[in-house]
Parts: C-alpha cells; structure tokens; sequence
C-alpha cells in the first residue's frame, strides 16, 4: 500500500527530490510510533534504513569502551537520522534511541543512495545539509574550548529562544534537564552549578522546565560575547 | 600559461575530477610560496577561491567578540581549505593562516561549484570528504566530553604514531607544542600539566618536538579506553 509521502518535504533535503524516488518511497515506507527507550540501531550495525522524524526526540550517541555515553546529537521532528551509513560502508557511526514515545517513518536507505546518484540537485541540497551540520559541529568544538558551561548553557537557551523578541522571553526545555547536560557534554553535577551561575549572571526564573528572563540581552551579552558568530545568531542549526 | 594540475589527485577528491574540470584548473591555477603568518582570508570574507596545500601547514580559525581564537583545523600536504564557501553563501566560514612557509595552490572556487553541479562521481566523493570530516568532528567532540587533558593529548599522538607498530615507537610533533595545545582547545598551562601527566602514565620520552615510547600499547590503553572508536583506530583523519 502507498503512504502520502509529501511530510518528508518539511526537510529542506527533500525540496528537490525526483517523483520517482518519492513514488519509491511511498510504496516502500513504513510511518510507525515507537516506544520511549526504543533502540533504532546500534553503532556498527549494518544499515538498511534511514529514518524521518514525524514527531518525538531521538538520541544519537556513542558509547566508549569504559561505558560512557557520548551524545552525538539530540533530533526532532522533520530531521532524519541514520543516512550517513551510506558514506560510512553501510554501517551506523552512532546509535539511535527514542527519548520519548516517536512517530517515526522508516525508509530504504537504498533509495537514498539511488536518488543522491541520480538526481544532481538533491545531490548538492544533501552536500548543503552537510554543509549545515559541519557548522554545527564547528560551533560545538569552538564552544567547548572557549565559553565556559555556564555561556555554554546561555547558548543552548538562546537557541531555544526567539532571537528577535524585544525584551522578555519565556523558554521551555524540550526534554529534561539531565538529557541537556549531556548534549552538552556536562556532567550532571557541573551543569547544576553553571545553571545557577547562569541565573545569578541573567537574573532568570527556572521552573521545572521552564525558563523566563526578563532581558534577552542580558543572556546574549553573557554568552555570545564568547562566540564567533555574529548576533543575530546565523548558526541557528537544525537539531537542538 | 597552462600548468601541470597532476598533483591535485593526491587528494581523494579529485580521483574523478572530469577532463574539463582539469584543464579549466590548469589554466586557472596559480601555485605560490606563502610566507609563514600570511593570511590567506578572514572569516565571512566573500569567497572566489580555494586553495590546495602543496606543503607546509595552515591553521584555520575564528575568532571570538572578545578576541580569543578558536581552531577549526591545522591542514598540510594534500589537502584543500575554503571550499565550503560555496555552501556558505559564498563566505568563508573561517580564517586561514599559514603556520610555517607554505606552497600553496590557488583555484578559482566557480570551477569546483561547476564540477560538483555537473560530474555526478565528483559530488558523491565530496559528499564523502564531508562524511570523513563529520566523523571527525563527531570524534572530537565526544573526546572533548569524556576524555580528559591527557588522553586526548594521548589520542592527538595516537594519530601521528604508525598504530601498526609492534613495541616502541618514535612521534614527532607536526607543529610547536602550543599550537597543539591550541588545536586541542587547551590553555598551555592546561597542556604542560597534561602533558607531564601524561608521561608519569605512559613512560614516554619528549625530547623538544620528538616523543618516544617504549611501548605503544601503554599509551592505547591509557587513552583508547575513554574513546567510542575500536582500536586500530578507524577514525584515522586527514588532517591531524
């Protein structure tokens, strides 16, 4: 049976994707809900799929030999995730694993493969989404020897946070806090005492997961002067 | 003048680089030495080239509001830097500095956006440098999580060391010791310390630029075990 496909267009990556790679996909897909703590796939394992997020957050991570757990990014709904197996010999170079109940679509990585050697413009819109991530990535290594974890918090916020308001904002965390402190590299204990470090520099109210701040500025003078980007921030990334 | 653009293909890039595309280089490359400190752009200066590394080393970095510097990447032989302009909006997404005297090939950036947009083969090997550099970014900053100063100055060595080696080894350093420091997003006091820890765990030597160690396995088991990588490392890199 035939799935509407037309959702995978909320991904700027499939903006220019042919009909006979979306026909493809249509009979080939399968959109199912998964449960929190669901494990998609391993590091190393053999890929055969390539998944789209319709709704929900999913964990990419990797694990060392002495156990710990390595964040490599944090995903939500329109992000795909698993499709750089095709440049890593089929394998998964992390694992993936839902941080709450997900409406996921999966699809033939096969068919990724086909369409990226057929049809050139998605070709070079998958090198821009690349391209994209790489930025991400460049800020993240930057952050991480430059800023200290409390601007490293103030950054995360931003990014949460409308850029444009004019004075006030209210931020909601878009998963616990403990989660956070691992995307960000931090242990839980260093990030407790940043996040308080964080409120007396800003002034900001934290309240389970929600955050208001009377000035955005004063988070922006705090963190982005640390930061080679210019503000209004143009590294404004897709997952969070 | 037409020059001789053979060498471009020590870079896995160019393998299937298209006739057209080389005889275009060949009349538009221009191959120069560079002296050490040179400039070759500024972050967000609008892009019209990129450059092949002939020899020597450039050190691509940005640089914060309040002037500390942040190192993207150190590059030498082989390699090629800016060519991500043209998925920048044509900017350079970084600076780019020769560390020592340099030769250095200098290609107009319209001609590798022509290649990319009209030889399929030639976009499926970008897109693979992309993924390689991914891969490494994704190292980088799980080690920036989980490994502490002297592991990953034990890993930056790893990396330099011929890991096939069976007993001791001898490493020499590609650049002085503070722009290592630098290219691990440490402070130099941070570096020193780790550094001697370092050589208390491991037993090795470092006499100026050269380090020797008896034992290879000692510095695999000191730093590989805070890694994700399996060991002979896979997440071998192009530039160190």
């Amino acid at each position: 049976m035939s799935e509407n496909v037309e959702f995978l267009k909320t991904n700027a990556l499939f903006k220019n994707a042919s009909p006979q790679f979306l026909k493809d996909a249509s009979a080939a897909i399968s959109v199912k809900r998964f449960d929190k703590n669901f494990v998609f796939f391993i590091n190393s394992d053999e890929a055969q799929s390539f998944y789209f997020i319709k709704q929900g957050w999913v964990k990419l991570f990797r694990e060392t030999l002495d156990g710990s757990q390595a964040i490599v990014d944090i995903c939500t709904g329109g992000h795909i995730f698993g499709e750089t197996a095709i440049f890593e010999n089929n394998q998964y170079p992390y694992s993936a694993e839902a941080v709450e109940p997900c409406e996921i679509a999966t699809i033939p990585l096969d068919l990724l493969k086909t369409e990226i050697e057929t049809n050139n413009k998605f070709a070079l819109d998958m090198m821009g989404s690349m391209a994209r991530y790489r930025r991400q990535q460049d800020r993240e290594i930057e952050h991480r020897a430059l800023q200290n974890a409390p601007q490293r918090i103030g950054c995360f916020l931003l990014r949460l946070a409308d850029q444009t308001a004019d004075g006030g904002v209210t931020i909601q965390l878009p998963y616990d806090k403990m989660l956070v402190a691992s995307r960000l590299g931090m242990q839980p204990e260093t990030f407790s005492r940043a996040l308080n470090k964080l409120k007396e520099k800003t002034g900001m109210e934290i309240k389970g997961g929600t955050i208001k701040l009377d000035d955005l500025e004063k988070l922006t003078d705090f963190s982005c002067s640390a930061c080679s980007s210019s503000f209004p921030c143009n590294d404004l990334q897709s997952c969070k």
